[in-house]
């Protein structure tokens, strides 16, 4: 199946929005058994046509997203239907989903929304639930290949693609039973897990195996029948029991907050060099408050000793990065706040403030936790500042998730 | 000018890679007075050759992107020589320098550094400070437009593409004495800002200007002379003293640090539903250090009072999320760490936690700063929960920004 998608945006091509279009549908179409054999981003207007002319030889598919909206430069819809020869009718019950949200709006149906209520004949509407202008699908005929007209905007377009567009694809593609599978884990390599996974996945029948290297995170993604898919698991579940993070698309910070709720316990943070990035995180996800009831960012070495108790004399005699000083500092917060765990990171996030002993990029990471032993380690990650607090807020998840789930921390 | 993008890359089609390539570019060519007419994603393969031969007669100019590095499927360089019919030469210059970066990592410089080495005839070499294949340029012939080959990473491709390509592009486009000039405005909305501005700014000849409205912010782009904006930036500063954060492209966090280093003062934080955001984006900010010693993420109520001295009394009389409560934690966060300034936030990030009277959304500032009466306010972002943390924050770094410059914080 060939397949192009088309993104119309001239704020797009002026540089002013990142085109997040082509690598969430590249993503959604792989899972669905398709590639994208072209991707075309041009700005609105009328060049669409060109394009479409082009392209619609050499397609068996095309996705074309934005143009439908209410503005005089949002005229996909008018143009495919002149070009195909098909005529546009008023439809009553895309016009009601209109009128129903400029109306909580407060907003006048108008010209744009009556044009948003028009349907190319043979059409078959894909309600959006996120916005006004539903999407369109136009099925091949002798003329075109299968039309896929959708809305621009992310919030609009997500939903529509995964819950009405996905379904008429995988009846296109024949493929209506497959599903899949992606497991996240941490603290190990891609071509590690490949090396070891690949052997065994690749003994059952017909499933599809892709992976993704992220910064401190492998996903591998599995492809094919329920049955294929059990399997997989089997094998993954067994060769890494302790890796996975997640085999729902969980973030770790949420896989942390389900496990500290499930067990009615409480974490708290000391973080120096992260200046807040690991509150941040966690914070995000919903319901972090019945998990984390305060956190600190403790930058400088008087606030270290006055609020989390740390001995001025280890601040000098190991250095204020250092073994010593994260396992007092992870120690003191789990006392000051009388949380069940604490994390404490100090390190050098650079670009400035390195040694020959400690270059720019060393962090030690600590955990305490009520009734069990003190973990520090060191960690090395010479990068730019933000990847450095990534990379080191990714690894203190994984620690307090080992420690959770009572796994090692290797 | 009519001008092609073309990125080439299979982790891009499939969706594993965010393709950034375009908005960098696209904001990068507008600023010297280009823009793309079309861009297109292709994975890696022949399919360059295809796709090349397609737009070549349809372009001025062509931006290629990877397929220039020493794997198998990097065959641009080639695939373009053997279209245009140029003998590629091994160009010693080039092997140096691959060699130079290869040994640094002790890597061998083998058949891929060979192949990184050779140069069409014809073609100006774009050195590579971060990587080792250099971009190519192929000025323009009866048989090809203006080509420009260069390296897919960002880290290799950006500089490269500042430093080398656009001097050659201004040349094309013949607008070689045309700089630009970006002004960040905070608090107000992009058509209050055309509105008031354009017909002033309108009067400048030959000045081209552009707006873009982001989250809380909204940027003015112009584009001219060196005079006209010089006359440009009278006319923004004299009517908008207190919006403009920045006309040299600093974030607004970059700005505070700036003026609180400038000031030799420091700052601290008590955030509730921001969750150490506001310290993370301070943070990311290199010197950070010297402005904060310390910052508090204080979710529970209890820790509110134990560490900021907030009277329980006023959480039960105003609720936590209030003008008094916010004030109260501003103040204990100013005399608990003796910093000059400090900035309270407490609200309902949602999703759950509203209510009638204060729904998801509702959120206090509160800015304490010594010597000065405490300024304490009502926002209101009913929005996701990381828009929410967003829109929040930048309004705190604008309230201590307009602190700190002395200006009225409407």
């Amino acid at each position: 199946m060939r397949l192009d998608l088309i993104n119309t945006g001239t704020e797009l091509v002026l540089g002013r929005t990142v085109n997040t279009h082509l690598s969430y549908l590249g993503e959604k179409l792989f899972l669905a058994g398709l590639r994208i054999q072209r991707q075309i981003c041009i700005p609105d207007g009328d060049v669409i046509g060109d394009v479409l002319n082009e392209r619609m030889p050499h397609a068996d598919i095309i996705i074309v997203t934005g143009g439908l909206g209410p503005t005089s430069d949002d005229i996909t819809r008018e143009l495919i239907s002149e070009m195909l020869g098909l005529e546009l009718h008023f439809d009553d019950a895309v016009a009601d989903n209109v009128k129903s949200y400029y109306a909580l709006r407060n907003r006048p149906f108008g010209e744009g929304g009556k044009r948003q209520s028009m349907v190319p004949e043979g059409a078959i509407v894909l309600p959006n639930n996120h916005g006004t202008a539903p999407g369109l699908y136009l099925p091949k005929t002798k003329k075109n290949p299968h039309l896929f007209l959708l809305p621009g905007p992310p919030r609009e377009l997500y939903p529509m693609f995964e819950d009405e567009t996905i379904p008429y694809l995988r009846k296109i593609v024949g493929q209506t039973d497959v599903e899949s599978k992606e497991w996240k884990f941490c603290g190990m390599g891609e071509s590690e897990l490949a090396e070891h996974l690949e052997p065994l996945l690749s003994k059952i029948p017909e499933l599809e195996i892709g992976y993704c290297a992220k910064t401190m995170e492998v996903h591998l993604r599995c492809v094919g029948s329920d049955n294929s898919l059990i399997q997989a698991n089997k094998i993954v579940r067994n060769k890494y029991p302790h890796h996975v993070v997640s085999d729902d698309l969980k973030l770790i910070e949420e896989v942390v907050v389900e496990l500290l709720r499930e067990k009615g316990q409480w974490v708290t943070f000391a973080e120096s060099c992260t200046g807040g990035f690991l509150a941040h995180r966690l914070t995000n996800v919903s319901g972090a408050s019945a998990v984390l009831a305060e956190a600190h960012v403790t930058y400088a070495n008087e606030v270290k000793t006055r609020l989390l108790d740390v001995d001025p004399k280890s601040i000098e005699a190991h250095g204020v990065v250092s073994a010593k000083v994260v396992t007092q500092m992870a120690e003191g917060a789990l006392k000051v706040s009388g949380a069940d765990h604490a994390l404490a990171i100090t390190g050098i996030a650079g670009p400035t403030g390195g040694s020959d002993e400690k270059p720019v990029g060393t962090v030690y990471l600590g955990l305490a936790s009520k009734g069990a032993e003190t973990h520090a380690e060191k960690c090395f990650y010479p990068i730019d500042r933000e990847s450095f607090k990534w990379r080191t807020t990714q690894r203190a998840f994984d620690l307090l998730r080992r420690r959770l789930l009572g796994y090692p921390f290797e």
